[in-house]
């Protein structure tokens, strides 16, 4: 299998990523949330559902901080090892192939600075939707975790006013904003995602702080991915070029 | 008092609104709701706070539906009069002079289509802030209501499946969210609006359906006010020009 992997450039600082088509590819998504999160410049960051890396490695140069990944399909985990160890990151990035409830057991509560996450965005629920290809269904639905089990451990394992971040779907909109709420994780910065200046948006960053006050919210300018020639916009382009 | 009244194009299709600075003038906030709101073609709808009017009168001639205007302010009940009065819109549209409160002994619970509402935007507790001129004071500040009653007796008030529009502040984002499905208002469109494209949203339309699924909630493409020049949109004009 490992044949196949490919080893592509994450950033425009050198940083490389194995990917595997196979088992998954990070997406525009994961750069998004990669410039989008509140990243602190020491201390402890946890990616939870890694895939293979791409948020991790592409935060890794940008701080001090020491950064666990937690994924569970062995192969993503795997890409990921190989990505660490090729970009020398050995020091200061850790994967865990454990599922992301199984991280409560190894990582101290209330320890953590801040989390990324970029999830399954669909519930189990939608079948027919689903990949064939087992490991993009497990990244893409919520076969193994869904949303309220993700909020409750990155709650647990964050300290009081670290930042979880996320990338989702708009659609679900109303059940993230009341899950976050329920697990004591307040929404303070959100920015939509939209593919063009014409559509509705189809992606919504969020940055939520563990015991953040509900006062004070901010709605980021929207980001669009396309221009109208169809071409990435330049903000867009500039982000897959840090 | 009345001297100082002074009669405004509200639109290009001929409707006039009578105006007075000294008691109230709407904004762009009650021409971009006009827009947005979801307004059935026949059936009831109801303006609250309704102001001088101009939400009300903006839609009247694109529905036959009856529009009831409710605003405690006697000097803004009887600007809004004037306007009905000078448009012959005596047949469709009615002003309640009273606190909407008391709106549920006039209006039948669970008859209205389309709810319309430009509500106060700040707390009451933040008197630093307020206006010194009372009436403008009572229309800015939750002095007379707050946004818990308002949705309280919206929801009394709408059908099943009817829609309540509003436009707020973004900065009382999760408030807005929970006190509408608290109400059993289901938001399920949005369009945040931005001063211009580097700046945060400084307004938020929301269209809430009673009884409606949390599911596929909607997010419009973004509104600008201003372009880099510091002139209004074409889009803004537009709105205006219609």
């Amino acid at each position: 299998m490992s044949k196949k992997d490919r080893l592509d450039s994450l950033n425009n600082r050198g940083t490389m990523i194995f990917q595997n088509d196979q088992f998954f590819s990070f997406s525009t998504d994961a750069i998004l949330l990669s410039r989008f999160a509140s990243i602190p410049k020491s201390g402890k960051i946890v990616d939870l559902c890694a895939g293979n890396g791409a948020i991790a490695l592409n935060i890794a140069d940008l701080t001090k901080a020491n950064i666990t990944l937690i994924e569970l399909q062995e192969e993503l985990a795997q890409l990921a090892q190989k990505s660490i160890n090729f970009n020398n990151f050995q020091n200061q990035l850790s994967i865990m192939n454990i599922n992301l409830n199984n991280s409560l057991n190894f990582i101290s509560h209330d320890s953590i600075d801040s989390i990324v996450c970029n999830p399954p965005y669909f519930k189990a629920s939608k079948k027919s939707n689903q990949n064939p290809n087992q490991h993009l269904a497990i990244a893409r639905h919520e076969l193994k975790t869904n949303f309220d089990e993700i909020c409750f451990i990155a709650s647990k394992l964050l300290k009081t006013k670290g930042h979880f971040n996320l990338v989702h779907r708009p659609d679900r909109f109303l059940e993230i904003i009341s899950t976050l709420q329920k697990y004591n994780l307040t929404p303070k910065r959100i920015q939509f995602v939209y593919p063009n200046i014409s559509k509705e948006a189809n992606m919504l960053l969020i940055d939520a702080i563990k015991g953040g006050s509900t006062d004070g919210i901010k709605f980021l300018p929207p980001l669009y991915i396309y221009d109208q020639n169809g071409n990435y916009t330049k903000e867009v382009l500039k982000f897959y070029d840090q």
